[in-house]
Formats: structure tokens, sequence, C-alpha cells
């Protein structure tokens, strides 16, 4: 069982899985990975992974068996298991609790060479679809604070193997980054009496000089204390504290919006590595007035990011003026 | 002139700084970048650097010649300058202002070959002591809040060039981390009326699963939250807010314990890419009751930086237990 553990400074909680890697050849081993032979996410393949728990299939397809479209199941080495009880205890100064969770993989599509941004919308908006049915499942697990969904493209960006996917981990606390941003979110509520999601989105939409692209509900823009280049965000028009809220509409044009984005990168960048998020609020947290969830996309363009992942300070060599604007000029390919 | 921007959610400042690289396809060449025919820190390339700042050299050697040991002088390409006005403004719910600070380069020594573990412990307590007073220099300007000491070994922690160095940055504010470990540190010392730091080296000198190396002044810890496998910090016995106050004895502890610490890492992780900082006490804070300087080395062993990065949330594959006491027990070559 793996724990989670909490930092007592700036009490940031850490997942400790030793089950993953234990001595420190294997580690070296592990950061120098070769290319798998067979693709455990490719069609025929099912029994390399965890029966699955959710898909689309052709009609009359079995389960665990090839002809889906999309395929959701458990992570094979999971960081966060859903089995058991938390038990929270002190050690000393130090908190843990046992690491209880869920970590799931939605593999995008059958097709080993294709890529998130080669789908259509519709393809997109049925894996949007997939992961806020995932999320409200999770939602009735009382123990479970905070989903997190989020994708990493390309070996640069994390990803371990080559067939796109995406990934979702549930949580029985608020990692360090999210408790920062509901804080600030609250603490600019308290003062304004308004959302500053909201007011940032206002002024991103009087300025221009940030956007990339419009719709009917989303905006997407380049951040203007944007942490690396071509930093971006697709943040809904109207409030709404959880991704899980999104109506049907709404997935549509998400899709749109995260399509229309991951292809301009593709072709400003040359096919960065890349890795999205969804930030959206905690399950029981009353937050509904003040956060506002939206996607952070963040192409992996240099390698700084050691030192600057360590210290929270951000060294940014492109204006997201510039940024957006190339973007906007782009043609999606 | 780069500027420094802060996010209206989480107060987290960025430097942008448009000098470096602009244009997309520029972005793309910086990050596939080839090795250099010519190393620019190499003796007799001085010329291709600043002026020098500060140099150990051989009696009659000419500054910004050869004949040196090591070697500091402004970064060429600096994220920030020290001449201009901070000029602070509003823009809209957005803060900014100019990108004011020192940004310094420290070359370890001459030979392009050797790295910072070949080093005799004398030659990295000259190093720490040029560390030291460059920071006791640049205290002086009274723009400046917070000085940052770092390095980064190999490719993988974001060195761009191979030749031994190490850097730092000095800023008109403090980044995210520091300011959040400041507060953490802080809310600590009014609970308790006792600084964490002390509290969390008296349990584990007491507990001694995770104390990889001591000596008469510092002790090397596994901290019980790591966020990647063999993080190790390097603890001051002796509670001092601020690095810059080391005396003479110290800096030859603090080198027996940096030199030993990048040894035995070297070894058990085959020469593994690393980053380190310094964290010290911002110059006008009054954290000298509550706050504990302190080094954090952190390997970089796994890609997922990525999105842990973004998010605040680490996997962690070994239990600093294990890490501690593998160190512990490896002779350092």
């Amino acid at each position: 069982m793996s724990e989670l553990r909490k930092d007592p400074i700036v009490n940031r909680w850490v997942i400790v899985a030793p089950e993953r890697a234990r001595r420190p050849e294997m580690l070296v081993e592990h950061a120098r990975h070769a290319p798998v032979a067979i693709c455990p996410f490719c069609p025929n393949q099912e029994a390399h992974t965890p029966p699955e728990l959710l898909a689309r299939r052709a009609a009359g397809s079995q389960r665990n068996g090839p002809g889906w479209t999309l395929r959701v199941f458990p992570n094979k080495f999971p960081a966060l298991r859903v089995e058991g009880d938390l038990s929270p205890e002190g050690h000393g100064l130090y908190d843990r609790m046992n690491g209880i969770g869920a970590h799931e993989v939605f593999v995008e599509c059958a097709e080993h060479e294709r890529s998130l941004a080669d789908l259509s919308n519709l393809e997109v908006e049925g894996l949007l679809s997939a992961y806020r049915d995932r999320v409200l499942d999770l939602r009735r697990d009382g123990r479970l604070r905070c989903v997190m969904l989020f994708k990493n493209h390309g070996a640069a960006a994390g990803a371990t193997l080559a067939h796109s996917h995406s990934q979702l981990i549930a949580l029985p606390t608020s990692p360090k980054n999210v408790a920062d941003e509901m804080k600030g979110a609250r603490r600019y509520y308290r003062y304004k009496e308004r959302c500053v999601f909201c007011d940032i989105l206002r002024q991103e939409l009087d300025e221009k000089t940030r956007i990339v692209h419009e719709n009917n509900s989303f905006v997407v823009i380049a951040p203007y204390a944007s942490r690396s280049p071509f930093e971006t965000w697709i943040v809904p028009r109207r409030h709404r504290a959880c991704f899980e809220s999104c109506e049907r509409s709404d997935l549509a044009d998400l899709a749109d919006a995260l399509s229309l984005t991951l292809r301009k990168l593709r072709r400003a960048l040359d096919d960065p590595s890349y890795n999205y998020m969804f930030h959206s609020a905690p399950f029981a947290d009353e937050s509904s007035r003040y956060y506002h969830w939206h996607i952070e996309v963040m192409p992996t363009l240099s390698k700084v990011a050691g030192f600057e992942w360590g210290s929270g300070f951000h060294i940014n060599t492109t204006p997201p003026e510039d940024a957006a604007r190339y973007l906007r000029e782009l043609p999606p390919e």
C-alpha cells in the first residue's frame, strides 16, 4: 500500500508509492526505458490492462476485447488504490495517511499512430464525456476530495507509452497547487465579491491582446503571467466551479476549443511535448461562488523545469501577447 | 528590459524575458540545441563572457584572462538587469514591475572535464565562500529582496553548458515557493514558539532512519515527504535564517557535507542530472526566529516533472528511509 505524507513546512502532500521501483539501479534503468515491443493500449492487447471501467464500443463487441474507440481502465501500476481505509495518523511532527484514491487511464482512440490533435471534434467530445462520467462516479466515494484529469503528451512531458492516452487521479486530499488556487480565488472574492476568473475573462475580452480563440462557451487565452512560452488556458465563459457540471452543449464547444488549441500548438511548435490539466474545484469545497474551472495547457519547450519546478520561479522567453497573436493568426492545419 | 508579472490568483511572479528568444521556431531550435564547439567558460575564452565580478587567481594573473581557479561574472543573457528602476504598476487587475535584479554565473573550476563532485573540500569551500561574498554584496542593494543560489547539473536538469557552474539570481520580490516556505515556518512558530526546522532536526536525529550524514555543523537527511527519489537536504544544526551568516568554520563543514552528498548521489545513481538550491530567508524579512536556511538537492530521475511541476502533486517511488539507508551505507567513491 502506498502512503500519503505531508511536508510539515508548506503542507505539500506527496504520494510515496514504493511498489513501482525500489533500488537505485532500477530507478536509473527506468529513466532510460526502451520502447516496448507490444503496445498494451492497442486493440487485442486488452489482457495486458486491468478490466475496463468504461468503453465506447461497436454494437456486439465484447467487454475487454477489441471493437472499442475509447477505453478507460485502472492504471496497472496505480499510485493509489480504491480499497481500504485512510487511517490518517501523526508521526511526531509529521502526518501520513494510506494511499487511498483512484488512478485511471483513458485510451483516447484505438489507432496506435493517431494523437489527440488528430481526433475529430466528435471523438474529442466523446473523451470529454467519458472524463465527466468517471468524475461523476468518483464523486460518490465519500473518502475522496479532489479529482485531477491530465494528459502527458510526448516523452519530455512524462508520457511513458506512445499510444494517445490521458489520466485521472482522485485523491483524499487537495494537492498544494489546487489548495493555493482555491485560497487565492477565495481571497479575491472576499475583497471584491467577484470571481477573479470572471474578471480576468472580462479584461482579456476587452484588451484582446492575449486571446487565442473564442466560441459560444469558451475563451482560449495566453495568461498574463504565463510560466512558459505558449502556456494556454481554456476558460468557460459561464461561471462554474466544476468541470463535471458541464452540459452536453458545453462539451461540444469544449471539444472545439481543446482540439483547435492542440492543433495550433502542434503547428506552431512542431508537435511539442505538452501537459494539460483540468483545474476543477474539490468535491467538498464551498467554492461555487469564487472558483471557476478551466484547463491549463503547457507545452514542454525547455528543460529548465527542474529548477523552476523546485523554486516556483519561472523565466518565460515569449510574452503571452506574442504567443497569442501567433496562435490566433495561425491556421489550425 | 524584461518585466516581472504577477499571477492574480496565486500571487506567483514570473519573469517575462523576451530578449532571449522570440519566434516559436527559435524556441523549438533552442530545445534541441547542439553542443557548442568552443566552451565560453574555459580559460582563454574570458572574452566570451561579461567582465568578472570576482575570481580566485594565481598571483600575477590578469583580470579577465586565464590563471583562475574560480570565476564569477554576470550571465551574458540575463533574465534580470541591475540598471534601472522597479516602476511597479497595475494593469487592470494585473501587476507588473521592471525586471530589475542580478543574474550571475559561478564557474566552479578551470578544467572543462571536472565536475563539482570531483573538487576537493577546499575547492568547494572556496566556491561557498564566493557564494557568500556575492550575497553580502547584493544585500546592500535596497531594491533587492531575495537571492537564490542554485546549480543545474546535466542536460535533464536544465544545464545548457557542460562546464561545471552554478548560478545566482537576485530578485526584487520573493518567488512563490520562498514565500510559501516563510509563511509555513512562521505559522509553525506562532503555534509552537519553536522553529519547524529545528524540530525536524531533533526528530530526525532521534529516529535516525532518514539520516544520510552528519558532521559538526550540518546534518544531511532524506526529508520525510521527499518529492522525488533521493531528494536530499543539507540542514545546519545551528538555527540561522540566512546562508550568508555562515562563519568560516561552518563553510568548511558545509563543503564536507555538500561534497559527500554529491559524491554519494553520483555513485548511487550513476552520475544523475540534479538541481540544488539554497533556501535562505529574504533580506528584509523579520524571519530570524522562525526560518532556518538549508540546501535542497534534487536528482532528476524521471521525466514526469512536467505534470508534477504544474500540479504540485508528486509521486515518489523510493521511500526516503530506503534512500537514506542506501546513501548512508554507500562508500563515497
